[in-house]
């Protein structure tokens, strides 16, 4: 089984990890603009072999794992060089755009749209790891439009990665993905920019933080490469997700501002609803 | 040496685990409004005998560790109680109020102003765990306004628990941790509540959460009883941050509608500082 991965970075990679643990006679190819990373991922042994576009003809599965707007830009490229029995799934943070771009691609029917729930704050291949997938929930995006047959392959695949699947319409899946992950990112990053502004003219305020700062900005140290782009695919969502979230926080100022620590006391006591909703997530 | 501790919580209980293992002689005394803690904390093991406000007069240390409004009402009459010899030290996440209670109290020398930056999203006696202090930073304000052998037995009992320490006033101190703790506080929690809110409408959301959304909600699951009286405290410090929180997320959806990418890839980079930033904190 040829596996031609694009973009060997901290998704591609342990997707790599696992499937040639998973699949004895998987052959990883790897492809990635940079060079560097290439090298990488060969020394790591992530990929056995480095690869390029014009050989993807003798792919069995492409893993598209690259920023979304590459993604855009590059699947119709891809499509284009497979051949009929090759099954292509990106792994992308947002689907609406994507599926549209390959709506009317004579090879629409050899792409899935897949959105594996899983990753760290890390990139790049050194930031690879085995069993990054298990447990984690895979979203696949209008799956009747691919083949049923490269559906199984791609089932197969992930069954054995150990990830529950769940189906949704590309619409719904930008919609929702904007509230539980794209807002945690900017309320992250905005977090550390507010905290790291105020360092500037107060020093050593950082030495105060503790592990409750560290958990709510860890996200801010995620790649902007990754995600400006995802911003921009969500545009619509995302700006709705942020004006919700910024009346909330402007409503709990103004409770404050009015001593209404009894309204402040209900408000946190019904957020704490949140630790039974959290129970399932690692 | 008798050790008197009141309020078994998280924080309470996890001085009476690491002070009980670090000094053979001491015994632990619980006193708590819950009956129900008390003796969830005598069968937890957490304290030798259980206690009440009427025998302060043979405590060698007194650990204030409740909410800090209680502790306001509580700090002089404690200090009423106490004998010459005694110190008392309390544990709350703000200090200017406080200070300000003790400031002409006859036993002032006998308070110790402490801010432990430790702690988890649990309450309770159950969540008590050893070795919560071991290198955490632990502030101490006006240290000077303590009488000398009262800190010198303050500091070691801070430094056989593993404690670094960090001297401030009251004002900074207030000022500062609004950053670094409160502010993350409130963001978490109205992350969350706008999480929830929209799934009154959009079932099964959470389903697609992950583990950075985890990361960043996590501090939603703590007590109102401990955060509500913190933000009436540090109100105006609290107020500042969440302005410029909110202003910063403001300028972000701004970049957005713009279309600006360019310049929203770059506050993502410029943020990623919190790398370096983060590595000290556990």
């Amino acid at each position: 089984m040829n596996v031609f991965i694009i973009g060997i970075g901290l998704i591609g990679g342990s997707f790599a990890i696992d499937i040639k643990a998973a699949f004895d006679d998987a052959k990883i190819y790897g492809i990635d603009e940079s060079e560097e990373n290439l090298n990488k991922a060969l020394d790591l042994g992530l990929i056995q072999y480095k690869s390029s576009l014009d050989k993807l003809e003798k792919a069995d599965i492409v893993i598209v794992a690259i920023p979304v707007d590459a993604t855009v830009q590059m699947l119709p490229v891809i499509l284009d060089k497979i051949n009929d029995d090759c099954l292509v799934f990106d792994v992308g943070s947002t689907k609406q755009k994507l599926c549209k771009t390959v709506s009317e691609h004579k090879k629409r029917r050899n792409y899935l749209a897949a959105h594996p729930i899983a990753g760290t704050e890390f990139s790049g291949p050194q930031a690879a790891i085995a069993n990054l997938y298990r447990g984690k929930t895979n979203i696949i995006c209008e799956v009747e439009k691919t083949a049923f047959k490269l559906q199984e392959r791609g089932m197969e695949i992930f069954s054995r990665l150990g990830m529950r699947i769940r189906y949704m319409d590309s619409a719904s899946h930008d919609k929702h993905i904007a509230y539980v992950s794209h807002l945690s990112h900017i309320s992250s990053f905005m977090l550390g920019k507010t905290v790291i502004e105020k360092e500037k003219n107060e020093r050593d305020i950082f030495d105060m933080a503790g592990s409750g700062f560290a958990s709510t900005v860890r996200l801010a140290k995620s790649s902007p490469a990754m995600w400006a782009p995802i911003f921009k695919h969500n545009k619509e969502n995302v700006i709705e997700t942020l004006e919700e979230y910024i009346a909330n926080l402007t409503q709990f100022k103004k409770l404050i501002e009015d001593d209404n620590f009894t309204e402040i006391y209900k408000e946190m006591q019904d957020t704490n609803h949140i630790k039974t909703i959290l129970k399932g997530i690692s």
